[in-house]
């Protein structure tokens, strides 16, 4: 087990046995009659990741004193659409290697990759609708429409170089950290009621989730693909021009804007996170982004300060702060 | 209006006013405040075609005399996951057109149109979520996994020129049959209870489905695109081996069987379709598929006629052989 994987396990320790029903409820999930569909479940499973998600659910619920026997069930419901995310995005990315393993797309191909996502996203919500409390349906099918919605926007502003912070943050927000505001928000609801807490915690969970996206988003443009276990530079290869970057193009001069675009939009260009680092000076605007990350996880620690003191209240904070400190 | 939709207007004239509820309902469920997501989804709105799958839920709803306010909405949600199933399949086929209309991942890209098509389970999921009954939710999302398990097996086949009809038929009726079947069950049990005649309607589906399926694959080896309104021989192209193919192939000599194979498998070349015709007569492995198609209509309008006498069962009985008749 790699360090940040155990840094991590320390972090959850409150919730400990609920993420591991949380993980074997998971691993029940990914069981398929189809040998076809199970080898690639098997694969999909190495790439499981930190699991975050899931966590915040039974944490937010302890923190919250809101827990049911269902938490797990629901932790593993919120896993397994990011799971379906994660399969999706590889596609839409031309990824190859996530976490060390490579992706569903390389292993199988791209039609595969697709079909295997369509039938995560299913089997999340048939389990959902399994559950005593039709919450659980309710929240996540809203956050994927959100979730898709965002994507699509995104998708339709490649290259836009001068894009407002707001609508960055609107859709970086939307994209990932809707589904951190929907684990916290059925973390302190479900299975019911509760709206005002619900609210609060789905705030905290969106602002942390807003972070950890401002922090990927600059590990794309600085760090190192051997580090990080994934490829980068992905953005910029797909024409998503992220926070740091903003900053830097919001007060270069025309001549280095235009070198910017040319590292973003020249055809056949290889290694363009080498090549925009070449171009220009990343370190203010990652610094930038970095501030903004600080600024949005010292929100969501004012938030959990209104909550009792407890051990899991006390794990929250620290995974905020680790969130700041991720590396890969 | 071209004729096959005003000869199925005709058809599904009992329940005319549910089917103008139904896409009412659909157009609501296809708007959304994202200007990307909504030029698409107007688009996509331009094949919505013949809205089989919605309008046996309000047939069998009628002719089992079990009929309630939500069926209609019902109907467009099994509907929208029929639109998404498209959407994607439009992707894996990589298509160009559908009902005259470019394919989404023509007119956009890829990736944009696997988006679209999460974005549309997601709507889908997340209309079931908000009807009275849990049913709808349950029912999709099991047939969903369904569908998807059996594109990968499918994915998994190709080039698989000695399947037994069994598996083709079993591969073929999850990937088809399934959200019939489920339209089925859902019309005639919808909000709750009624398990038997629920039974026997899903197995009417299934049947219907199936045939229709068939049909579909039959076409896809003698059609002209022209006539039917889409690429024709993508399965070839894709190297599933239907059921037309699996006839002929099972009969012929060594020599015959290596010329199809290389129509399937030999790289880069052109109109697949009307190079199988060139060294193969397909017309009995059509004939035999068409005979396997009528059976199982036997079978559907047997069960039908265990259902008491009324227009809707009329119309089912007509949409049945409907099915057998379609040549686009």
């Amino acid at each position: 087990m790699s360090p940040p994987d155990s840094k991590l396990l320390e972090l959850i320790a409150p919730v400990q046995d609920g993420v591991e029903r949380m993980r074997a409820v998971l691993s029940e999930d990914l069981g398929v009659e189809s040998k076809a569909v199970a080898d690639m479940t098997a694969h999909i499973a190495r790439f499981r990741g930190k699991q975050l998600r899931g966590a915040l659910v039974l944490l937010v619920g302890q923190a919250t004193e809101n827990t049911s026997d269902e938490h797990p069930e629901v932790a593993s419901i919120v896993e397994l659409i990011h799971l379906a995310t994660l399969v999706h995005d590889d596609v839409l990315d031309g990824a190859k290697v996530r976490r060390r393993v490579a992706c569903v797309n390389q292993r199988w191909d791209n039609q595969v990759a697709v079909l295997l996502g369509d039938f995560l996203y299913a089997r999340a919500f048939g389990r959902s609708t399994q559950l005593s409390s039709r919450l659980c349906s309710e929240v996540l099918a809203r956050t994927t429409q959100r979730i898709c919605a965002a994507e699509i926007d995104q998708a339709a502003s490649r290259y836009e170089f001068e894009m407002p912070q707001e609508r960055y943050e609107a859709i970086a927000g939307a994209k990932t950290a809707s589904l951190y505001a929907a684990a916290c928000e059925l973390g302190a609801r479900y299975p019911e009621g509760r709206e005002d807490i619900g609210a609060e915690m789905r705030r905290l969970g969106w602002d942390i989730g807003l972070a950890f996206q401002i922090i990927d988003d600059c590990l794309d443009v600085v760090a190192d693909g051997e580090v990080v276990g994934k490829d980068v530079g992905n953005d910029i290869q797909d024409g998503k021009v992220t926070l740091p970057v903003l900053h830097i193009y919001r007060s270069a001069s025309e001549e280095l804007r235009g070198r910017i675009r040319d590292v973003y939009m020249q055809q056949g260009l290889d290694k363009r996170a080498e090549r925009l680092r070449e171009v220009c000076d990343l370190e203010p605007g990652v610094e930038y982004a970095l501030a903004r990350a600080r600024e949005l996880v010292d929100g969501a620690m004012l938030r959990l300060r209104s909550l009792p003191a407890s051990p899991a209240r006390t794990a929250m904070e620290n995974l905020a702060q680790y969130v700041l400190q991720r590396r890969w």
